[in-house]
């Protein structure tokens, strides 16, 4: 019932978190838990993962492309080999191009004062102009990650404390980042002074965990001590946890998509049950556009908890109308005209026996591009529903995201390039309804969205981007990979 | 929402289908259909899949370990060279050991009269007593499945066509089989005289279609005809789709447990929906046995439907208060005592905020050895559930199967040890009820179950099997793998 | 030094053995001592190798495509389990196609008595006749290899005891045959009547050694006992090594290209030194064929003795002039042009500095399609030789073998195309000549070739078969793999 | 016939050399003709290879541990993406802890500048202090060669133009190389002021090819031009061939090893035909230390041509006494008691026809430890010999090698431990002699050794070293490469 599962394709339509981080110092079985905890974050990325440890004199990593239980099987000799009672992890995911091995995290240097090891989930909006600086200096770049740009501001930096390096570092860089670093010494969480994307601090066995979900916490038995704050660094070392805000102090800005699609249902961010602002923001949409109908369907699996909430706000039965399969690894059949007629089957199937003369309410999360709406609106259709009417649990996805989510090409978003009555027409629909800016403040806890500073990141629908976009309005072309190929 | 993933650790305490078969023939596109009808019964065999083809020439094979969409990858040269208008598939479970890959189907032989490949679904109650006799007359065996017997029967049977040889070789054969062949001239679909195990014919193309389920065919686009008849041979061949029934009439005896638990809720078996089927025994189970309580919480994924049932028909809310990880692999992590201490959470998540000082209906459609009922119990209690009362969408399962399903020794059947107090103390529940016999025949469509002669067989709640057990009760042991190995 | 190597292109102008054979009984370490014999009797066949050990309980079996080294690594799990005191073991050559892993012996068969495995050394000429025979009577086979119809006629022996049925089997073939065996409770060594392949009988640490060639009983510490004769059956149990002789007797009918090329030089075959055989013909060929040179260059690597033979017998320095590289695997490299043009200098490189100026003996041991001949002297006149005579340590190569040596079609042979003339000017001498047919006798010690029961098989200079050809002559088609391959 | 093959454990007695180079520029089959010059050098290293092509646009890179022939294979994906006109490649030979894939070379950075790709033969002695300095200055290594200084020192200089950093470079470090790189711009050639490794320039199809030995240029049908001179640096650009001496004039210090054993017998290096230098120093060991036997045998390969001259001038018949495998991979089999009493004959077998009842002249190129040698000398005894006397064509080897040559602790080295009687005893020889320092030069080509300026670098024979040991009179420790691990 998690919103996401193995198969990228099945949710090409949905956007994409890009990554979720893990820690935990002085454990005997750092590997073990960090190994959990990440696969507890598998869907905050699929493409690949990565552990670093600690042993007290040695380093060691282990990451490749795949999923985490592929990666760090248990027989394995790479997993054999990490020893250590302090480790840092990561999961990604990542438009294909750049999926190398090298750009999997954690990142790792040597410095002069010793090993540092990084995961960042976010991202930087002016990683490419520091990037140009550095390279012109003589820095040497190993991967085309944002994320390195860090890594060489540390190095570089003339201050002598790691933590002073770390600070001189992040005040160079904008954007969003929540962090959890790995020094000889020390543990290290970060947080940009927005805090667009969540981490939270919990404990299991008297040992500090970083990590950006509760449900993390949950699968390592860790209880939930609080979030970090926004601009927070805090540093793990065996005086205990200690708290720094070397930033000045900003309203924050938390990304109000982690609430409607990114996060685990099971998980608590922001102090909120995700399960159940979904199933608020589902009776918030019932109760803004009601519609005469007999059965409301989910979209699964994201679509299910606000459907729920829809169902009891609205009175409707509630029905599984679509089996969607959990099998599906990528596109894996060649994709001849009769396969493409299949469509969308490949992961959804229609349960006609609830489907077949009704008139049926679908609610699903968000449209991005459309495509798969248009397809399963035509298949509900062709299982006989005599009406369709479709309720999305977000207002309309009308920009891209720079803060470390997938996000298509505006030109590519449905609702960038058609009204309400294009989009319906679009897929296909016979009436079609968003929630509202308000409405989803609203369900997420708030009286109403404020204009003036809005309580969370909603640049996804808004356009308000939070920070400056120095990369994008400078101009700064993307990192060619091509030139980087032969370290691999 | 299916009530498989790819994860047979999650489904360990849970009986298990044992195949799935698909056929198409004349089809210019033969294999990615059989490969597309394979995924979608990916349900009912995860552990090895394999596909013949026969391009007029040559038959041409491919067969792993794995699933589906990692064996047949489109861009694999194994898949490139596998050309042809005619193909047949299977998917399996399997014990571990089991499951070498010369065990792997389609099985195939080079008969004098040419190429002959097999499917099969199910399980012969006399192959080791057929094998032994085989073995004597100088056949040499290449594996350890019960399936080859009915190969060496065909090769040596005196009759001269395949026909014959198939009908010769049935005559000889007990248990259960939903078979689907392939001749060079011919795809053959076979179904043993109680049909137990289904088999369905549907069109797409003007090109017939032999599947296990209906979701087979609405994956590749193909409309449902029938179900292959118990005891009926259908032969597709240029001429047409010929039927034979060459085995006496008897009255059948369909596996109500596909119903249950191992079809696709989406699947229409028999002429019935499985999922309308799943939430009429939720509502019969709720009027068999009413509860007190504030929130009933299915077991995902298999509970869903029969808990939908049961809320409605109770008139209580439902919610997801389990979260199911889709992403679990085999076990992946060595099981320390702190991991073991996490138990089921790898699997499964409470959701807490649903939970928390209520009474909770927890429904699921089985409990086999009860030791993932007993660790769901645990957490939800963990979770502040004031009250947990169990209700099971099928009678006790008190016998094993040996028809095509993998079931424990009768010893290690927790409602073969057990009362029903006893089951709710081992478990830890306030209450526990089961589905009656009468009442599921009665959501499976019938008045009630006719003790004289059962219209489904129920073996596994009542121990009333409907064929001999040659093997079994003559004693004759397993093949041995072992003295098998040095093929491989 | 030894005439092969990794590189079986580096060969492409040359016969090919097609097997070697390994066993040993009674020794705690069987698996190690047959890795290591198998791996000195590499020459004989680079492209597949197998081991059946049995322990008391079970046969181990592991087979696989590459060499012995890499399929039998120390590490491998799957060397790990093969445990036992008794072991055979099968290197194998074979054209591209039929290698698939099936074909890989030792084959391996559940009989009612019990397990067998076996490994054989030459080739059945009625094998494809009696398969027809077997196929009707409903045998599956599994392997496209003529030694499988041993197997079947083992299995279908009406005969009870496991000798019996051997001799029964081996009464209805034809052709050549070294081969070991190996049951529960015995090793067994048979060899065909006319004794074409070597087989030898050796000891190590009180155990019975049975192998190809002397150098694999040095390779494992065993001494030399003595050949097994034509028509001979030994059987190595616990009381002992029993000799059987169920044939008529008649000549024997050794293999003389096993002394002019097959053999390793430092193995003695029927009680000669291979090396010291080589050195006399390439003496024998200097006094039939004396030629007014500066200097003779083998070669390399076969070559080499004969050329020693050759410069001691003339009174000619010796000079390696030719380097061959060691390292070279299978065409690795697209053959533009470009690369066309480079020729042999993959494998072979020309020694200017010995070569420019001189009037040059190059010494071979055979000439079979004549392509790297014409190469080599290419490249060795544009080194600079003034003139260049090739002398050939065997007689002409006009017939193809059907005793499980690889030779093309007769057509592609170079002496059943061409006369003495014709091939100097093809590959482009200034004179060639080839040893005599008495003469090659007289160097493997006889006074000269019996021209009506000949001491050798020497078919491929002579034409004069020792067996029946039926199948050849019967015009059985060889078996098609096609119809197999799904098995695979 | 070459001194090497792909056995490491083959010459587990013999110094290695580290690397091999190869360069093109300006032809349309840049990436075949750089295999086919790296498959020429496998000699040189079998560990591990890598080559990076440009296509104008952009570079390509692969790079894998294993031999050229595999990683290069002509089907792969690796190879058909690298497309361009320019190529370097490298093979390396390295003790095992090292070879990660980073330290595979060429190394490749983006420069501010561009990319630039570079292959190093040789060995810097001041990489360890240069290091350490630049990572105090921020920079982050990505590997443990010695070779990623240079890249280093390129990209923080503060000159402008490529050619005048790399000078910059290059004045700072101190040792052997022999190096090959490539910008978009140019293909560069460099070798140290000493000249220790060996560099040619040859030409084929009109473009220039730079490489480590002619054999290479034999290879790809090359001509070969001249050698680079010590201290010269060439820039193959679209304008043609530039010369460059940046560094003082010093008299060359050619490695004379490179001459006794390291180059392949049909390379000229430094105008001499190795073959005929090898033969000559069988002649002059010969004269030096006359004996009175019955056979000339060589330890095979390498000893072979200087066993020839050593025969020729001793009026001794020469025998391959020694059959050696070539088949053999690295340690495949667990070294039991068993094996181990087998001992030299997994590689070596006696060709006892040759030796037994003869006083045996062995002839070898060098002991190192001294371990192969008395196994020899055993395996030779037990065959028959009645004595035997050990020729050695070079000097005793007496010190380790700082310049690229892999060479045990000097306490580990025979000819430092013990005196001639005490080594002719540990190895177990009647009498034993070596080459001597002057007779050594003299078959080089030169009068005798000039002990104030020697023509060569002698110094594993001599320990005169001719440039700073920087980093090991300073006790610079080795980079550890756990430190590093992680980035893998």
């Amino acid at each position: 019932m998690t919103p996401h599962d193995d198969d990228p394709d099945a949710d090409a339509d949905h956007l994409r978190d890009e990554c979720g981080v893990f820690g935990i110092s002085g454990h005997s079985e750092a590997l073990q838990l960090t190994v959990l905890g990440l696969h507890a974050l598998q869907h905050r990325g699929q493409e690949a993962a990565g552990i670093v440890t600690f042993d007290g004199q040695q380093f060691h990593s282990h990451r490749d492309q795949g999923m985490v239980h592929d990666i760090f099987q248990a027989s394995s000799a790479a997993t054999a080999r990490m020893t250590g009672h302090m480790g840092i992890g990561h999961v990604r995911y990542s438009t294909a191009g750049d999926t190398v091995l090298r750009n999997v995290q954690p990142l790792f240097a040597d410095f002069a004062f010793g090993g540092f090891a990084l995961c960042h989930n976010g991202n930087l909006t002016n990683a490419l102009t520091l990037r140009q600086q550095l390279v012109q200096r003589g820095c040497l770049f190993q991967s085309t990650t944002d994320t390195e740009v860090i890594i060489h501001l540390i190095a570089i930096s003339l201050y002598t404390t790691v933590r002073q390096r770390i600070i001189d570092a992040l005040r160079q860089v904008e954007g969003a980042y929540s962090m959890v670093a790995m020094t000889d010494e020390a543990m290290i969480g970060m947080r940009d002074p927005l805090g667009v994307r969540p981490l939270v601090l919990g404990w299991v066995d008297g040992c500090p965990v970083l990590t950006s979900e509760t449900c993390a916490l949950d699968m390592v038995g860790a209880t939930y001590d609080r979030d970090i704050q926004p601009g927070e660094i805090v540093i793990c070392d065996d005086a205990g946890v200690h708290s720094f805000f070397p930033f000045t102090s900003r309203p924050s800005r938390f990304c109000i998509f982690e609430h409607i699609y990114f996060a685990r249902p099971d998980s608590f961010v922001e102090g909120r049950n995700v399960y159940g602002v979904r199933k608020r923001i589902g009776a918030q949409l019932a109760r803004e556009n009601p519609v005469d109908a007999d059965v409301v369907v989910p979209v699964p699996d994201s679509g299910v908890p606000a459907a729920l909430g829809f169902a009891e706000e609205a009175g409707l039965p509630f029905e599984l109308g679509i089996i969607r399969s959990h099998y599906l690894g990528r596109t894996f059949i060649q994709p001849t005209d009769t396969i493409r007629n299949l469509g969308v089957r490949l992961k959804h199937n229609v349960n006609a026996g609830e489907i077949a003369g009704r008139r049926v309410v679908l609610v699903d999360d968000s449209i991005v591009r459309g495509t798969t709406s248009r397809k399963i609106v035509e298949m509900i259709r062709a299982a006989g529903a005599t009406e369709v009417h479709m309720r999305i649990s977000s207002p309309p996805t009308t920009h891209s995201c720079f803060y470390g989510i997938d996000t298509p090409e505006r030109s590519q978003l449905m609702a960038a390039r058609h009204d309400m009555d294009g989009i319906a027409q679009a897929i296909g629909v016979d009436s079609l309804a968003y929630t509202s800016w308000d409405g989803l403040y609203r369900a997420a806890g708030e009286d109403h969205r404020d204009p003036e500073t809005p309580q969370f990141c909603d640049a996804c629908f808004t356009g308000d981007y939070p920070t400056p976009l120095t990369d994008k309005d400078g101009g700064t072309q993307p990192i060619q990979l091509s030139m980087l190929e032969p370290r691999e």
